[in-house]
């Protein structure tokens, strides 16, 4: 247990102390080899293993998630900077690449020039309220910021402010023993520290996971910088849910089952929530629902969280077209899970109004009577971290509606469901804008590391002045890509 | 030659219909397999090369670059359109990764997922005044967006128009024949249009080479639209070189000479003209420039560039704690190149007043009693396109100031000059704010293209229903990274 104290919003020069002091590493850091960042990370990631029966009963106390779920996050958390101590060892990320000097190179000859990837600077981290731990103190964004040579400052959230004290006490403790730089990590809080970092020139980017509102005042904030930076935002996302005659028909009851599995998962405080799942009018799915969806009551997060719930499903309910199909037995305090249902043209007339994010367990069914409509939404449909086709193989317009959704989502699924993200190389969690600002990054997976790195190009420098991720001999023994 | 009124700015209803088109060009571009648009891309390369002897005739009356540079900057333009169709072929640029189904994943069984890089939608290219042909209408961002699969909508630059105008005559009839979709490429003229296009929701990205001013107004509107788009601008840079005791006192001469060969190349209308030399004070290189510096005026693009480039040499040359060097001699119309000196100590007092680019023939000579001091400039400069050093091998200090000179700089030169920017694959012509926007990529050379696109993830996506470059079987024969 941490006292109180502790996590008391940050001075002024609490707050220069963290930042000159994550200067100071970076110098060192940024030079480490690669390689040599990654028992640092293994050391953060056994402390936090050794200290995680502790830090669950922190968690549960601080956002009723249930020590099973953040048991299992615990593990995503941990396993996340064990792989990212991989990738730093493999040292691909680096993307070394080597052009000779080539005097017959076709537009006049060709100077010696070779190209890595170089840690950006120091980055603030905003963690988040819904993953205490796998984006927050030590999460992902940290591990891929800290594996790419920056050192972090975490806003902590106020959703856990004594587990993000305690969890910055093990890594604090980890990074000591393991020998990292002083000044490398830091915690920081209260909404002002957090916006006074984003604003320092010593920091060089910003990594966000959150609400639309909050995620977009802060990347207005990172780019009217005198020196914008770039700010990694994982805002909002509907992800809905494309189901096709041919599958509604064969597999009806099984989709339904599993569609309100996923869209009540953690009490639908997911950014991959499915918010919306589009069925033929003709299958009878929606007549399934009511017996399918559980009416117990979910705790929320937090009392924020409950009363912006509140408001989103009144709103969303309230809205011309939208009826309620399974609104539960919530009590006093706690919410239970809500079904509103619409149709596809109504949702076609306005989709502003009915393709919206509500951060809890609530969902809109929208019913269809031609399979043409799901191509119509898809199209109509703004920036998604995920898109998911429920089809069947011999579906005509399967083709054309993955084609159709690629180009609005992060992620594109067939016949499963968006949340539970996998953490691996091929992961992509981002999207075109609302659900991101940054489209062309992920925030989970090993390509998050290259987040927080830029190339810089060395010509004609001598071997024993390059970095050794570039020299002939490779004595890092990474992959080289020589022209 | 082309009439005048095709040079007119564009009207609202003309830029509605450009951009349209280019919605429904990019439904059909994006889709083509990248190989083959290939052959498309070698059609307008060989469209400008037939085209050549004219156009480089009107760029010579509009820039008053010299026939023989431009003739030299068209063998690049050609070259890199030819560069991006062999990089489509390759498809290396997709990036291509596939990790399979795993069960035994250790945070959990993993789902078949797999990611590339997909084209992000109509762009808007800001030609520059100082490239009219490598970075303006069939440039470089233009090139390396349609390889890409993404439509472009040049914004000529106003220092060029009839050329502008003939190009995209050219480039228009070379798509028309190869059979690219309507409306893929088209050029507007005038402010008010550039900026119409770029806050346009049709539009996902815009790239720009030219003035930090103007590059950051166009920023700025980028960001602050409702849905923010990247945007890609090419600013500003002094390039500083950094002479060694060592280097100064073995070849003082030839640095001298080779450092005024390349600060007046092209009238120093480059934004990789070394701004600032800084030399010791004690081997007497500043008395050899007088001499070396020739005293002949040059003519520069155009008035508005001759008027500022006055100004900015007369405030650095009033700044405090310098003087003039070499003044040439001038004519009322054009300046001959200009020499200013002062002493890093000044420098250092002051880097915002001396640390400063101006566009034209003019540098600043910075004379340093101590090498450490080299150290102390490379800590205080912000970012940069380039910084050089030119040193000996067993210099002490260079390895330090190489390290120092990489956390400011995208590409770091020994013993060459950063003017002639080679086209490569290792290539990177970016680097931190004021440098660029987007300091993760660069404007030249093989990696531009993946500026304009963005990753999109298959989750558990059968095989016929999968992109081809996803597939198992592997249709295009690209590079795959497989787990």
């Amino acid at each position: 247990m941490t006292d109180a104290w502790m996590t008391d919003a940050t001075t002024p020069q609490e707050l220069e102390h963290t930042l000159d002091a994550a200067t100071g590493a970076f110098e060192q850091w940024s030079r480490r080899r690669p390689a040599d960042r990654a028992p640092v990370l293994r050391a953060v990631a056994s402390a936090l293993e050794a200290a995680a029966p502790k830090l669950v009963v922190i968690a549960d106390e601080e956002t009723s998630l249930g020590q099973d779920r953040l048991r299992g996050e615990m593990v995503r958390t941990v396993f996340q900077l064990r792989l990212f101590a991989q990738v730093v060892t493999e040292g691909e990320y680096l993307r070394a690449t080597i052009d000779p000097a080539d005097p017959s190179w076709p537009m006049g000859p060709r100077p010696d020039l070779r190209r890595m990837l170089e840690p950006l600077g120091p980055v603030v981290v905003f963690a988040a309220s819904n993953f205490p731990f796998a984006f927050s103190v030590a999460g992902g964004d940290t591990a891929s910021a800290l594996a790419a040579g920056c050192p972090v400052v975490v806003k902590a959230h106020s959703g856990h402010p004594r587990l993000s004290a305690a969890t910055a006490e093990v890594v604090h403790g980890a990074l000591r023993s393991a020998g990292a730089p002083e000044g490398l990590f830091d915690v920081v809080f209260g909404t002002e520290a957090g916006r006074a970092a984003l604003t320092d020139p010593r920091v060089k980017a910003g990594a966000f996971t959150g609400s639309t509102e909050a995620g977009r005042a802060l990347f207005d904030l990172a780019a009217s910088r005198p020196e914008p930076i770039p700010f990694f935002g994982e805002l909002g996302s509907v992800n809905p849910v494309f189901v096709t005659k041919a599958a509604a028909e064969r597999r009806g009851p099984a989709i339904v089952s599993e569609f309100v599995g996923s869209f009540t998962l953690g009490a639908g405080q997911f950014c991959t929530k499915p918010g919306i799942l589009l069925v033929p009018a003709s299958a009878g799915l929606v007549d399934l629902l009511p017996e399918a969806v559980p009416s117990t009551p979910f705790t929320l997060l937090n009392e924020r969280i409950r009363a912006s719930y509140a408001g989103a499903v009144r709103e969303l309910r309230d809205t011309a077209g939208v009826r309620v199909l399974v609104s539960g037995t919530p009590t006093a305090a706690d919410p239970s899970p809500t079904v509103l249902r619409t149709t596809s043209a109504e949702l076609l007339r306005d989709p502003e109004a009915l393709v919206r994010e509500v951060f809890g367990p609530a969902t809109l069914v929208v019913e269809y009577a031609e399979e043409s409509e799901l191509l119509e939404v898809a199209r109509v449909i703004d920036g998604q971290l995920t898109a998911t086709v429920q089809g069947e193989d011999d579906d005509t317009i399967a083709a054309e509606l993955i084609r159709l959704l690629a180009a609005k989502a992060g992620r594109v699924l067939w016949n499963q469901w968006p949340t539970g993200v996998s953490v691996t190389h091929a992961q992509q969690h981002g999207g075109p804008y609302p659900a991101t600002t940054a489209p062309a990054t992920t925030s989970v997976g090993t390509e998050a590391i290259s987040r927080f790195l830029r190339p810089v190009a060395y010509q004609n420098v001598p071997q024993h002045l390059l970095p050794p991720a570039l020299r002939d001999e490779n004595p890092l023994g990474i992959p080289q890509r020589v022209s």
